[in-house]
């Protein structure tokens, strides 16, 4: 095995604490365990029995939650001698990780990450700014996510995924890769801008869902879907445009949602168009 | 941050273990950290490396395992100052919390929970006595949960879900909330007295599902569901009703279930009737 | 409760590191927790925050990752005096445990295991040789594996299900065994040799697929599939044969897999008939 072997993990000996500054202590809590070539931005905390290995960048006021894994070692280390470099992990400005999530060394992230509990993502995966995902996730890797993505709980990510800015995928959606399983051949799905993808669906490989496009609950989309169409069923069919929908609370359009909703986005409070002028 | 940060949990140092006592002891393993104002009963075993955050209060005769967070800190602790205080965990007496799994503070628990392996549970949970939740289920929150409810493996719980009691769940079943996601109108499920959902089906937002009623697997149910009713497929149809199923093994009755089943039931070896009756 | 509850995992005093070992060591990270009875082979790691309960065994050039529980005590274990034996956990040679498993007690593996992390596997599960088990997958015990057996990410095997060798199950299957739940009459699925089941399927209680039988994504198979045949669909019909199937690549035969396929598997570079013939 390569040399960031998990002996190499000391308990951390460079923090001290005295009874009051552990009251209002953020930083490293005695029981992490930190590998070599970590840099740390200011006012990083990383909880308890969490381990970092070697080469993982932090940026600055990132919360790294209890039990967590960052820089995880890929399969290549197992075999390797003690030369072995870890592949380096960069994870952006404000950050927060929460427990138990496994991210794997050779990835980046851009500023605002943040996760649920237990998520696991793999190498090559390259996200843009204020990427959520949730508890459970599971990103396999060597694949492109862009700004301000949404993964509800428990979202599977297959390899070579290509997925936009501002895309919404709710929990137990499976993003395939192999058309015909198992084999060497794979091609990922394509998630345009503003697509929504429901709960329960499964997107079949080589499939492209539309910008504003709307997934329906429980779905099996085999076939491309067009911009701004609402497909549902198994194999899902297309059965009205977003500006079809009307709310259940108060009748009115709900899609595309970029006019009706904004938390979190960078558009919160002033309105989508006006943003999109702003940075015209 | 508030004033729970990680590093005012220290290694427990009111721990002391002989060789001897380690070998019978049941109680706080010495890598367990404990915060402030936790209450413990008597008789309560908490595993290593499990984390529990100020305000948690456990009841008698529990068993907390390895790996296990309590009191995890809600979203506000995160832009708070130091005053804050962690809202506070309730969890009756005869708990059995498996580990890696992360209770959430401001939630409530009756007697006799038991969790499977990396539960997820956020606040705002109100539930029953005798509430089993298994391996990876993820409770949402903000949600009610009545008596002998029984979620298995990998259910995941909606916002604003109502649960009645003696409930089964299978895996991987989603309770919606969200009509038109994403959007800020949520409308949760509601699921009645002794019904069953099996594995792999969907809920749809403010759909209820009657008392005895039965949603057979992979259903996507997006309209309301009569007592004693069986609905299948997507959408989900009604096909029978719930007398109308025979036992494969010989052929009997097996619904409603509460006449044919008892295990861990209030009834166990009395009957339902007889436990009604005496109850009465 | 037993006599293996957790006060008797102290930290491992067996293992001093100097400096200069602790870069190069290969061995028990000294944050692990061993128990007694716990037989480990020849160049075994053992990762940081570990738990082994008693009675596990262990083949040599194992590597067991971090936040691992091994000998997970079974139920019967809580209600037990301190007379209490554990399960005698068997993993064989060459294993590579990934962080967050818990495997319990009273399982055995034969070499080559391969987990992805946070795998939960009960107790009564009998697996033959080099088999991958992916993240998040929950196997509920009592069943039979055999060899070279690839399941996905968050894969459900209920109890009693028998899985012949070299059998692929993709991410959110879910193998079932309760015909009317909740009873107590069980009735597990059979996947025989070479079968594939593709993503977000649910296998009905009792049912066989057969020798090299493909089950399309999203399927519910409430009925037998025949040897060779394709179903897809909710209830799943048989739509073709595997041999009907052409590449999406080169339009050639992909089906049956083991003659165009074999990463991992025994026949790796020779091909399958080879390999049988070796083998005769």
């Amino acid at each position: 095995m390569g040399s960031i072997c998990w002996g190499c993990l000391g308990v951390n000996k460079h923090t001290v604490f005295g009874e009051g500054d552990m009251k209002n202590f953020e930083g490293i809590h005695p029981t992490a365990l930190i590998g070599d070539g970590v840099m740390l931005g200011r006012n990083v905390t990383v909880g308890p029995h969490t381990v970092i290995y070697d080469n993982v960048y932090i940026g600055d006021d990132s919360v790294i939650g209890a039990h967590v894994i960052l820089g995880e070692p890929c399969a290549d280390f197992y075999g390797a001698d003690a030369n072995y470099s870890n592949r380096i992990l960069e994870i952006g400005s404000g950050a927060r990780i929460r427990s138990g999530s496994v991210l794997y060394a050779g990835s980046s992230f851009g500023d605002g990450l943040e996760t649920g509990h237990r998520v696991t993502i793999r190498e090559g995966t390259r996200a843009g700014k204020n990427f959520r995902v949730g508890t459970l996730s599971d990103i396999q890797g060597h694949c492109h996510i862009g700004d301000y993505v949404r993964l509800h709980s428990n979202v599977h990510v297959g390899h070579k995924s290509r997925i936009g800015n501002f895309v919404w995928i709710f929990p137990y959606v499976v993003l395939t890769n192999d058309p015909h399983p198992p084999s060497e051949f794979q091609v990922g799905v394509n998630i345009e801008d503003f697509a929504v993808i429901a709960t329960m669906s499964v997107i079949l490989p080589g499939v492209s869902i539309g910008k504003d496009a709307l997934v329906g609950a429980g779905s099996v989309v085999n076939r491309n879907v067009e911009a701004e169409s609402v497909v549902v069923g198994n194999p899902a069919k297309k059965v009205a445009t977003v500006r079809d929908i009307k709310s259940k609370k108060d009748g009115g359009s709900v899609y595309p949602w970029r006019y009706h909703f904004d938390r979190g986005m960078p558009w919160q409070g002033i309105g989508y168009d006006a943003w999109v002028q702003k940075n015209a």
